[in-house]
């Protein structure tokens, strides 16, 4: 399916475009107008963009039913300040709440029951409830368009950040399992960043993979491995040398049993982790 | 704990950063240089930002390490386009790979096994593999920095989506769990949005909820209703008028057991997204 923009309406586009990008995080944003009123209200146009400054810019998007403009776009027109509150699941039903087009002036902190905190570095309170904040000074407010669904980029330069004591794990680092959080993804859907989601990944090293152009032809025409299971193996700096190895006599079996049942217990060590077998079997296999 | 990033090392500023606005939806960028050299790399500082125009923003920092910029930089500014592509769970090793710094010039496309096809309206190619891929025009590079670490803005505005067919759902739209989107965490923590992660939450609708400030004490102080509970007893527009209905001996018996029996009740209906049923036992207990 092939979508143009300049040829579908934007609801449509709206629709596909958030279901595509997602999960996306939740910038719980507190701003305050001249007069020193108070607004609260969730964003997902949000992301971080670079550490040095710490940048992160969020979107309060114009209406696409009404054109209208956000009170939080209008607020950091006016102080050029925000608070950037992370969003856990234990707060994801006041969050919604918050989310409610309440009028100008209604303090949704008040609406949707969240505790303010008085910021260190800038004007606008901080979420108590939260179990990150980031004070941050707007550097620049971009629209990019005038029609109804129109983004607006709120660059913002994070000048102090809070973080829940009992979010840091034992290496000094926020646990994501502690953290707890909560992400959009298209029309309704929400996605809770813990449990049996989170996985890690060994990040390359400085060293480079041989690649998929270094594999075996025998290897990538398998029907058992997978795109992920051949990126495993692609992932080593070298084809290991297993000459001092020793097959075990379960492994001798399998190789009896043809290729099929050495393709299934390849898979089995890349998803143990346990790349160096995988290739030995592979190796005497060939051999 | 509260961290001034102007008196804390860059990378432990990123290390926070990164954990804490999570999940990131990865961008996993295909680009081209002058000579029309490809170049494939993820990146997870990127969201979506406003559906009209379609804008996504992704950002090839420089690095913390060594102050370099990342060749997708310096693509997009040799040639301004590039294909958004997504990136679902049965690919994530192969992106992986892929984001392995190899050399100017080597096409990651060969080395992460990932197959060419040609875009419609970019010259940088998408990759096939991908459940939805955004062709996009750049609109504007923005650096916000110069020093290690610092982000480069690089605004796009999406001028074709590709989505396979078989991420859309009966009401015809993408399916989260056939999108099986992964996201950045910190570390080398990743998410699946998918499974037991996915929850969805009814959007307010235009009807405004009471509020925690309409909500009697005694129920904003219950040991036993959670914030999130509280949010959704909050939600209602008017707090239900139940004199037509009658209760059930079953809640009879559980009013007569006590508050603490009430509120657990209350609770249970919560989970059921019973609000109504919830609202009704609170009123005939207040009775």
């Amino acid at each position: 399916m092939t979508i143009d923009p300049k040829e579908t309406p934007v609801p449509k586009i709206h629709g596909y475009l958030l279901s595509a990008v997602a999960p996306r995080p939740i910038a719980f944003a507190s701003t305050i107008d001249k007069a020193g009123n108070v607004n609260l209200s969730p964003f997902s146009f949000f992301n971080c963009f670079g550490a040095n400054p710490p940048i992160v810019v969020f979107s309060p998007a114009r209406s696409g039913r009404t054109n209208t403009t956000k009170n939080t776009l209008e607020n950091v027109l006016e102080v050029s300040e925000v608070v950037i509150n992370i969003v856990s699941y234990n707060m994801v039903q006041q969050m919604s709440l918050a989310s409610s087009e309440y009028p100008k002036g209604v303090n949704e902190f008040v609406k949707a029951g969240f505790t303010e905190t008085p910021s260190e570095k800038v004007r606008p309170p901080r979420v108590a409830e939260s179990p990150v904040a980031l004070e941050c000074k707007v550097l620049q407010v971009i629209p990019t368009g005038e029609q109804g669904g129109a983004g607006n980029l709120v660059i913002c330069e994070v000048v102090l950040m809070h973080i829940k004591d009992e979010l840091i794990g034992e290496d000094g680092k926020i646990d994501p399992f502690k953290l707890d959080a909560v992400a959009r993804m298209g029309s309704d859907w929400y996605c809770r960043a813990n449990g049996d989601s989170l996985f890690r990944l060994p990040q390359p090293a400085a060293k480079l993979g041989i690649g998929f152009d270094q594999l075996p032809d025998k290897i990538k025409q398998s029907k058992i491995l997978t795109g992920n299971d051949l990126a495993m193996l692609a992932g080593v700096e070298q084809i290991p040398d297993v000459s001092d190895t020793m097959l075990t006599l379960h492994e001798k079996e399998i190789i009896k049993n043809g290729e099929e049942a050495v393709h299934h217990l390849v898979k089995q060590y890349l998803q143990n982790g346990e790349v160096e077998n995988a290739w030995k079997i592979l190796i005497f296999n060939n051999a």
